[in-house]
């Protein structure tokens, strides 16, 4: 399956980055080829969603190295982790961004000169990022197969071509089952306080004309109780090694719901969003973003001045609330001590 | 206690409506005599909540009668009940919007006279205004008896003096347990779509110095995760025999929610809400809302043109979620069939 459309993309030497602030009004791109201009986009999140960060920060380390201008592979490689360090720093929950930086720093290690450093970086975050974009069609797959025909699926935030490498996590598996004619329709929920779902994800719905209907994020449990929905399905930005789940807030309420009304609830997400280190979700670090998330939109305050605000980007769900994990090396359920650790290994395996 | 605004108001032969849809930004007033623009002006959520827009649909049918400059009463009465449809019409979920336009008419029926008609018109309006504030402070009482010192609460939409004819129900509550030393915090979910917890229920707790923390609605199980919420108490639009409950949507999650994490749920509405003869909460109609409300925010579009959109107004959580429920009356807990239909009764009977 093609992705329709390319957020992250090398570029004769610099770094194309579809800006998501400015959808669905705007499809404009930005040119990129300082690594800082990478940390920003992501912390702005122009550039977002748990793999397509970890894709965009590899390419950032290749800028980082044509940028440093070494006389050596020992000069330039404490730069390469001053500015991994820095594009880390930019969102603390998905683990994926860690991982990809750690993929493509090591990949530096054993050049003989700095240009050859630059080459392996290069091929590295390409690599990564081709693998990605599989590892989407396999979850694609692997997720259409736990769907029977005539689906209405609901999903939160976004996960498709904007938020991966290629076609996506639970859009991915949207795709595929749609693909398959397994779908009847899909339900949106706009994801407050950034609106990923009116603004990013009916859009990529749109493009492909796969029927969607968006409605606000406290609508989801009315529609599960009139018996709308078939399955819940979401990305994820880590995963314990217990199988809570981080993900956009909205999630967990999401699959409180789904248990209660008996509707499945699966996270779809490449390996690299499994933390081993990570025993549960107590151990996930929430990110709080600014207040004028939720007080403003658009430039338009929608509060009193000055109120105070919690805004935390994430929540975890329990692995006891998870029907099933969707990943590119198959579908692990409970106990997901064992599948998650499989999936990881099998992961680490098929990469040699 | 006194309530800090007065968002309906008889003022010498015309009614006085706060346009709530220009809050926070504005406090404007619009002078009203024609009972259509009464309609619209509910139509229009300007005024809402569902005890407020059964007192303005009150002073509605005053506003008619005044201006069907009716021979006599057999001749106006016809009048005001098609005035009294059309009012009725405007939102269907909120059952006191009926039940205070029964109110009123009935008033009406052993008049003389036109004049006496509109006499009595008035006095039953202004009686039922007066007696919905009474009905907040009682509740208010009632329900903070229900709170522990230091109890932190959680409440959705608006359900305070904009939302009726004094301190408001849920917001009542949340007042009077301010006043008494019990309260530490108030967490306020924005409420979409149309946000009237960011920009209603914040202003108003802003004005009385309540500390409050505006979160987005996604937000509230994490919260109840971390154990930072003691108690959530909402308001009601319709309460059905058995106790299930109809409320702004985004109502049933948390109620979910609470139950998971074994936070208490209350409900708190004056007896006009409880409606009997509605036996439970799969019989109460769903108010469904234009697309816009959710494709625009602040007045600019969020989502790509012409998506489809389910906008229902409200939700209905089931009985077994509510731990209770705050009534002017007293605090009603299973069995609801016989704990509301006494809580109904007392108020019959009070009213004579």
């Amino acid at each position: 399956m093609k992705p329709t459309i390319e957020p992250v993309a090398w570029n004769n030497g610099s770094l194309r980055l579809l800006d998501q602030t400015r959808l669905p009004q705007e499809e404009a791109y930005l040119d990129v080829d300082d690594y800082r201009d990478v940390a920003t986009a992501i912390r702005k999140l122009r550039v977002r969603g748990a793999p397509l960060i970890g894709i965009a920060a590899a390419y950032g380390l290749v800028l980082a190295a044509r940028a440093a201008n070494a006389g050596s592979v020992d000069e330039l490689l404490p730069l390469l982790r001053t500015a991994a360090e820095e594009l880390a720093a930019t969102r603390p929950t998905a683990v994926n961004l860690r991982w990809a930086l750690e993929q493509v720093l090591a990949a530096a290690q054993g050049a003989a000169t700095p240009q050859e450093a630059q080459e392996r970086l290069l091929a590295a975050a390409q690599r990564l990022h081709r693998e990605d974009a599989a590892a989407s069609e396999r979850i694609g797959r692997y997720g259409a197969g736990l769907l029977t025909p005539g689906s209405a699926v609901l999903t939160h935030c976004n996960t498709g071509s904007l938020a991966a490498g290629g076609i996506g996590t639970a859009l991915g598996v949207i795709r595929t089952a749609w693909a398959d004619g397994k779908l009847s329709r899909v339900y949106v929920t706009e994801t407050r306080p950034l609106l990923q779902g009116s603004r990013l994800t009916m859009w990529e719905l749109a493009r492909d004309g796969i029927p969607a209907t968006l409605i606000a994020d406290g609508a989801a449990g009315l529609l599960m109780r009139r018996g709308q929905i078939t399955a819940v399905i979401v990305g994820a930005d880590r995963i314990a090694a217990n199988g809570d789940v981080a993900n956009k807030v909205g999630t967990y309420p999401l699959a409180v719901l789904a248990r209660e009304n008996g509707v499945r609830f699966y996270v779809a997400a490449p390996t690299s969003t499994i933390d081993l280190s990570t025993v549960s979700g107590e151990d996930i670090p929430i990110e709080e973003r600014p207040a004028g998330e939720v007080t403003a939109f658009a430039g338009r305050s929608v509060a009193p001045d000055g109120v105070e605000v919690a805004n935390p980007a994430f929540d975890v769900t329990p692995h006891r609330c998870v029907t099933a994990i969707v990943t590119e090396n198959g579908v692990a359920a409970e106990p997901y001590l064992d599948s998650l650790a499989r999936a990881s290994r099998a992961g680490v395996a098929a990469r040699g």
